[in-house]
């Protein structure tokens, strides 16, 4: 997507051909700078402190994270400690896994001459393919979007979206922001609600940034605001992305994502869940018991960072000194509260029948594994 | 309630007899810091300035304002030109309203000579009056608590709360919190899960301060967290305050209160809400339709205060530079959510039967007024 006229990608293979280069998102609304992996060890790194975060490009970072490690060394032993060191730094999106999946299949039948190259095409192609389904995405999104606008022409759409799930957390066009870029080319007057997303307040840093530089329309609100604004009629449909999805529609995503979808149901708006093939876990079903949360350091909690007057990013406190604090970061929300699920391949029902019907060779393999 | 071991409560005449004493309640948690309203506009100024917030103790202030009016200026244009300023502070607390047509109702038949002093004696009794609510509403809400804890001996009870329903928003005890000390008085091994209540950030200032300088066990939570902790069986019970009830029991209060209200049910965890009789509005039963939600700058979603490394207190910039901002300050629960309200007199169902049970004299008063 365009920054300041200019076209990004979040990831991309460096000039120097073996490094990779990413947005730093820790810096984001106020910075926009670019820095370099060298290693696994960096890779490893920008995934656990979130310099990248987002499920889909948490898998093409893991991904390159492993090309880097096959540039050093390709052996045997190198490849699973990449695994195992890149499989180590966050436990909830399923992106991470399977991207990791994909890679050792790729590279362990191969000779150890023959790795690195291949780690690299093999990155390089899931970052591709993941553009490829936030595009198909956003085309199916698109018609969900066309069609609620229909019920009230002539007035402007407002979808709420939670987190960030825009091309920032994916490679390029995002899942759940995709549909909104198709609707705002498409010449569709849509507006969103941007919830901030605490603590890491990935909607006023990411998600009204990434909807700024693009032109589109957005209101920034706090995280308590989305159901209050649902009763008042003031959302069309609430659209988020997802770390994991189950076989069975389950979700996990940003914490409170839950809390949204309970005040659509109650206010009987729309809630749908954009995700690409990557994120469905197809080993499981029960996201409550099944999808692992992460829990977080307590200071992203207690702290937080801004811009004072002068301009300086600083961090300050916002709670007691001694304050206790807990953080987990996702939470699952229940099949029975999801409208449905927009992947590359179409709109699912949020059971195992609709995703099954869009992905008849998962649920063969499925079939076969159990 | 204790600071340090002394005793404090939230308003009170100062030494010089006519002044009146307040705790800056903006500097919190960082600095306790008294000051002092020497005017009808002082008085207007810290409502509309939240230095002093929380429905009972908006009333308690506003009925202070009217005295402070008075001492200045006890004629007719000068009691109507206090009511019309102090009424138009904060629209949705109904304390407000309540306590300024009391003063009304006591002040005008008088003289003016008379006026001052019967001011500050109204106003003192609105705040003893508000103390020994608080005090009966802990008594009623322990027996909940116990009964709760009952269930599970030997096991920590959980209370989520959300935004800052303790002393500070009232003279002493609290509403929502007055069970809590009661709780933890008694013995009982009590711990509350704080929703930080964005974007003013109640429970981080205020909830978490004075649970901690009374020795409460406590957990800081992002607003985002309740429901995933309510999935996962990790909260008892729901207890909040109120701005306003109906008589037909919806409540108002901090945005947010209605998603968790939502969670609770969803979770089967009981849900109530803590309020004084001058809370109830008994001309309307709509709160959805009839309840005024204030809306508040933008600024205050866009920037927040802490204390830096060096411990000065700094406002920090959260979002872009241009980004546009919607804040409104609270949401309707409807009763339908509400497991029960406990008021000064007792626990009550949330509708009309319910609160007119309790309170005969005012269903009656209603009845007739029809």
């Amino acid at each position: 997507m365009r920054i300041a006229g200019r076209h990004y990608r979040t990831i991309a293979l460096a000039a120097d051909g073996c490094s990779v280069e990413i947005i730093d998102q820790t810096l984001l609304p106020f910075t926009f700078k670019l820095r370099r992996l060298q290693s696994l060890e960096d890779a490893a790194q920008a995934i656990c402190e979130m310099t990248v975060r987002g499920a889909p490009l948490i898998g093409v970072t893991a991904a390159y994270g492993v090309a880097l490690a096959m540039r050093t060394d390709p052996g045997n032993a190198s490849l699973r400690r990449a695994m195992t060191t890149l499989g180590a730094t966050r436990p909830t999106a399923v992106n991470l896994h399977w991207a990791l999946a994909r890679m050792s299949e790729t590279l362990q039948p191969l000779a150890p001459g023959a790795r690195a190259a291949q780690a690299y095409a093999e990155a390089w192609a899931i970052a591709e393919e993941d553009v490829r389904c936030c595009e198909m995405i956003g085309r199916h999104g698109l018609k969900l979007l066309q069609a609620l606008a229909a019920r009230s022409p002539g007035r402007r759409l407002n979808v709420l979206t939670h987190c960030n799930a825009g091309w920032l957390a994916c490679v390029d066009w995002g899942t759940a922001l995709a549909p909104i870029y198709a609707a705002h080319e498409d010449g569709l007057p849509v507006h969103v609600y941007v919830d901030e997303t605490r603590p890491r307040n990935q909607g006023a840093a990411l998600t009204a940034f990434e909807l700024g530089a693009h032109g589109i329309p957005y209101t920034l609100i706090v995280d308590n605001a989305g159901g209050h604004l649902m009763q008042q009629g003031q959302i069309d449909v609430c659209l988020v992305g997802s770390d994991r999805a189950t076989a069975g529609g389950d979700i996990a995503n940003k914490i409170g994502t839950y809390l949204k979808a309970l005040a659509a149901r109650d206010n009987d708006v729309p809630f749908y869940v954009a995700l690409p093939f990557s994120s469905i876990d197809w080993s499981i079903n029960d996201g409550l018991a099944q999808i692992p949360i992460e829990n977080r350091p307590a200071r992203e909690v207690t702290h937080l960072a801004g811009l004072d007057e002068r301009g300086r990013r600083i961090e300050v406190r916002i709670a007691p000194t001694d304050a206790t604090a807990a953080n987990p970061a996702f939470d699952v929300t229940p099949a029975r509260l999801i409208t449905g699920i927009i992947t590359e391949r179409g709109v699912a029902a949020a059971d195992y029948a609709g995703l099954a019907a869009l992905y008849p060779e998962r649920s063969e393999a499925r079939r076969a594994g159990a």
